[in-house]
């Protein structure tokens, strides 16, 4: 199936806000999402954005009864590592179900590595679910490695009234 | 004993440095850091900065019989959630041993929390390695909580042939 991997713009907020809901379904946590389209929109598309997003599309002949021809997303941002400098971090990868099993999931990671060599990073970073077999095969498939069983980093976070009040002078 | 909290400038970035050294020499893994003096002005004081960075400071009477005024120090970036929106990553939390224990790492912490509320952020996040029981501790103390231990999240990581491989379209 041929499909294209884009830049995301203003116009796929919609849809990306979609697919971050599919996500949080599909990893048990939807009740977790507070993400509005707006937010999405504001955080990602004005001066200084807090991500960047890339879309995968398929043509219209192939969208979904629903009608959804944006069928898989990415969102990353730059960030930094003491050691080893500038590394690019891949906060989402989705695919819908349909959609997978065709390589869509594989360019949209590509893609995000091209973009982060290009900037400079050495380093592409995420985070998976323990749960989640199926995706832990497919990092390791593309040469990653779980920086948790390996080197015994554990992911910390302060947040809610905790972070108010460690932010108190 | 006094001590201020600043924003690092460009003049800060040869301590910066030798601090980073430290803390890894402290994480046993010196032999990991590639960054310079010279990576830390260009990524962390152009435009688009790939990360900031705080500064503790003493007054000089007590500074270090090397000569060390600047004792701390913090570099964070901001970094999204798309379930939750806008967060800042405390990238490095460091504060020389005969320094410790006067409060100084609280204050680079509570000051990253402050900074990251003001910008809209609700999640501080990090990571620590799981055999340092007492920044464990000092973290839980803090009321931030697990996040791989809790809800199984592991660090992945792709760099070096295999990012440049995965980059392959």
């Amino acid at each position: 199936m041929d499909f294209t991997i884009r830049a995301a713009t203003l116009e796929d907020c919609k849809d990306i806000a979609r697919m971050i809901l599919e996500l949080a379904e599909y990893e048990k946590v939807s009740d977790q999402v507070k993400i509005t389209q707006r937010d999405l929109e504001q955080d990602g598309f004005s001066k200084n954005p807090f991500f960047h997003g890339i879309i995968a599309e398929v043509p219209e002949q192939h969208r979904t009864k629903e009608g959804h021809s944006k069928v898989g997303y990415a969102l990353y941002f730059f960030s930094y590592s003491s050691w080893k400098g500038r590394a690019v971090y891949m906060e989402d990868l989705y695919v819908m179900p349909e959609f997978r099993g065709k390589g869509i999931g594989k360019a949209l990671m590509s893609k995000v590595a091209q973009l982060g060599l290009a900037a400079g990073c050495t380093q592409l970073n995420f985070a998976v679910l323990d749960w989640n077999k199926a995706s832990l095969d497919f990092y390791m498939s593309q040469g990653c490695f779980d920086v948790t069983a390996d080197l015994g980093y554990h992911c910390m976070r302060c947040e809610g009234e905790q972070l108010e009040h460690l932010a108190q002078p």
